[in-house]
């Protein structure tokens, strides 16, 4: 038996952040969080369950990966294994679209990427809904991947009702600019920083309660999509977000110097009256929220400080395709 | 009648922070804090109550100030007026000995000077407690300058009891740099920062519960001349104080890139066995709590990435002196 499964699912970037577990086998959030998928970086992987082979394969960008990267895979296709009785090893094969320099977490659209084609291998065929519940068990940030522009991350009551939804297909003028900030600091991965984040900081629960309420404005504010009010909730939510890293002990920051250059631009851009918003994740580069249309002058300004090729420009992508 | 008085009093850099006031009029603090005073910045204040003149004069380095400044001052004098029953105007002569590049707010020095030497010339002859609940309406920070060494500014119950206590004379090896970072944006006093953050901001009652705590542990490893403890201490506090501000309504950050980098360059001098730990207040200088045998160490590490004359070795400095 030999049976297979492609599809490409993209990154995204939490306007609404997710920082902190309340379950951290099943990747439960402590509080519900909101992306944009980009167009730009995604991952196109194929999974083929086949008798022949005696264990699972892995390979990212042509090469095998070793024990620990494989296990990762091999525990989340058990997920679709078991469900559809499947007892066959996996070939699985990954090309990551996402420039090594870019320094984006890979994880999110790798596992959306990876659950919808062992959606299709398995012949599970889950719609996406269930999806993005078993997208979450490999990644959190997967969650949302699953669907094209705006997406809201449910955190759920129960434990089996945490999943995404899709809020608004960002079908107008929005972009993003990455700028690549390289790190000088031995980064702490965000899995361990969140865990750090939630167990040690004063802040925690106040981050939490805030995060709900940002959640709800930022809706608010797209579903009139105003644009300014979207911004500038999506930076407070991620100064936020650092804010509690701070609290955490020992403390915990991204940020390189570079980083707070950028948010010195983005706030003279904004002053000049350019609408555009900073936000940053457990990394050092800076993401910025604007219109594609003004994304030019944006980064016209950016070059005088930053390499041309540091400099990003993306618009919203579409959610999972079968290939 | 004339009758004169003149003093000198240090600045001081808070180790356990000074954020927020619970009544803005008798400038009572939200918490406790903890300051080292500083032996190479202070200021000299000259107070003459003269009959013959008709209003108040403030000069600052030999310069007429104007209204406001000037208002700010009689306010204060008031205060001596008052409680002595004396109705002259005054001359008030102050030469700032912080170096106008130190970029540090010379209002604690300033106002405990200025608290000193009315002192003197209204006949008062407060003790030191009562002279720190005087300054302490002048500028909050002044409150501490009263004293030399490590000293604590007790947040008090009844707002009688709010006042300075001597903690330890630091006549051991303890340091601190200051350096110069220029902000590239207009900042906000903190007076203005820290009532934005009370009332916008999420974490504010996080911050006053755990500063509390800090100031119980900082002691305690004061009491051990414990140094790592109460550098390690001291950083966390200040990040958790500036993790406050990045929570408010506007955000409020006064980091500059530049900031960082010190940041940076103090955890990497760290990791190589150096015991040093920055702080910051409300603006762009870090300043570096260090052991003075090994400043010049430190100063040479920093001449890498900054000019030397931003980079200021300064040991602990005596309370106020009576001239």
């Amino acid at each position: 038996m030999m049976i297979k499964g492609k599809a490409r699912a993209h990154a995204n970037i939490a306007l609404i952040k997710y920082w902190g577990k309340r379950d951290d086998e099943l990747v439960l959030p402590m509080n519900s969080s909101l992306s944009l998928t980009l167009d730009c970086f995604y991952t196109e992987t194929e999974v083929i369950f086949n008798d022949d082979i005696e264990k699972d394969y892995f390979y990212l960008n042509n090469n095998i990966q070793d024990e620990a990267a494989t296990k990762k895979v091999s525990d989340f296709l058990d997920l679709f294994r078991n469900s559809a009785g499947i007892k066959s090893s996996a070939m699985v094969k990954s090309i990551n679209y996402v420039p090594t320099a870019a320094g984006l977490a890979s994880s999110a659209s790798g596992f959306a990427a990876l659950a919808a084609a062992a959606n299709v291998a398995s012949g599970l065929n889950l719609d996406n809904k269930d999806l993005s519940i078993y997208a979450r068990q490999g990644s959190g940030s997967a969650t949302r991947s699953i669907y094209g522009g705006l997406v809201e991350w449910r955190r759920g009551i129960s434990g089996k009702d945490s999943y995404a939804v899709p809020v608004d297909d960002a079908k107008w003028d929005i972009g993003m600019i990455v700028v690549i900030v390289n790190p000088k600091e031995k980064l702490i991965s965000s899995r361990e920083g969140m865990k750090r984040t939630v167990e040690t900081s004063p802040f925690y629960t106040s981050w939490v309660e805030s995060a709900e309420e940002d959640l709800k404005q930022i809706k608010i504010a797209i579903s009139k999509r105003d644009f300014e009010q979207m911004g500038l909730i999506a930076e407070r939510n991620s100064l936020k977000m650092h804010a509690t890293m701070l609290g955490a002990k020992p403390p915990l920051s991204y940020w390189e110097p570079e980083s707070v250059l950028v948010m010195q631009i983005v706030r003279e851009l904004r002053k000049e009256g350019i609408p555009c918003y900073f936000t940053m994740d457990a990394g050092p580069n800076v993401k910025i929220l604007c219109k594609l249309s003004e994304s030019y002058k944006i980064k016209e300004r950016l070059t005088q400080s930053f390499h041309e090729e540091k400099i990003i420009i993306t618009g919203p992508g579409p959610g999972v395709t079968i290939l």
